[in-house]
């Protein structure tokens, strides 16, 4: 609101002028590809959890997106539909090269190139717990890379396989528990008789980064 | 080509000139809603298998789809983001009032009016096994229902799991397994977790169909 007051009524931007849901964030947890970093540039595999409409995330603590997030209180989300990136971007940095920037808050914000639509936030009412960040995510810029959208996603168990195994890769590495194995293995060949060229790069990137 | 040779070079219309993976046919196994029956409008979930750019179905003998394409050698592919309605038409039939009608083949072929996009398909090169029906897809039309495509679809872990949950549902009433309940029950907890509101729709039915 202004200062000036002229008599008219005043319509405010509301507080989520950007529907969300264009951009891939929904009810329950939506898994994009989380960007963070002004300088420094990184990106993970994160749930952005929305409940009632409000999106939120919570991040563990030690992750090159925990310590953005806590020191710049910036994040996008990045829709992306390529399970090898999914994989790479868990366990690997990306160039940086995979990333563009669009404006966001005064500066310039990287994203991910690949992403089909992205959400840059502000992360407020951040609280800190002995294990994790959790912030409430309030969107700020957003936009579509068209060229992406061409091909419509459909859903394939193959993918979904993907994403699953990624989950456990990251549960055995923290445990060592065996039990994450049997799930990986089950989903490989799911992977492989569900998905494309893209799944079964995936499955394989995920079995060298195990040794197994 | 007609019969009028110009001396020009003359451009032949492709053999697929629809580009199936901008309406949700690619590569592995798209696991879309397929219509048929041009009298019976009947919708059931299957795999669309496409492998090296080639669409085809594999459809168990006695199923309403079965015996639709065995009669009729017409399906359309019907993308579609609404677990609810994967699990309805698993189990149910759905109502008339839920398909429309597209010109194909000089006739009107059922889709559903939830499809993101479709495809109508004709079945070629059909052959019959003990237990299943195997045909090759030729696209005739496809379109894109605008409406439906302004939410973007995001992975969901939940909306996989009804999906999961669905499949192993289906070979539990078939074989009475109780392995099978095990996992539907791991899914369900996954779908209550990181599903939307239609995930836990799509989970209720599916928990009184098996009666659980």
């Amino acid at each position: 609101m202004t200062g000036f007051s002229s008599g008219c009524r005043e319509f405010e931007k509301p507080y989520h002028a950007i529907d969300l849901s264009s951009f891939g964030i929904r009810e329950g947890i939506s898994e994009v590809i989380v960007s963070t970093g002004f300088e420094n540039p990184n990106a993970a595999p994160i749930g952005v959890i929305t409940k009632g409409g409000k999106p939120f995330v919570r991040l563990f603590k030690g992750s090159h997106t925990w310590a953005n997030v806590a020191k710049e209180r910036y994040l996008a989300s990045n829709v992306v539909y390529d399970p090898l990136l999914f994989v790479r971007s868990t366990f690997f940095d990306l160039e940086p090269s995979e990333f563009e920037y669009v404006p966001a808050g005064g500066l310039k914000f990287p994203i991910l190139k690949e992403a089909v639509a992205w959400v840059v936030f502000e992360c407020v009412n951040v609280k800190n717990t002995d294990q994790a960040l959790i912030a409430e995510l309030v969107p700020l810029e957003a936009g579509f890379n068209e060229e992406h959208r061409k091909d419509l996603p459909v859903p394939n168990r193959g993918f979904n396989a993907v994403l699953e195994a990624t989950v456990h890769a990251t549960r055995y590495q923290l445990s060592g528990d065996e039990k994450y194995l049997e799930w990986i293995r089950h989903y490989e060949t799911l992977a492989s008789k569900c998905g494309g060229d893209g799944e079964k790069k995936a499955m394989k990137l995920l079995y060298e980064v195990l040794g197994i």
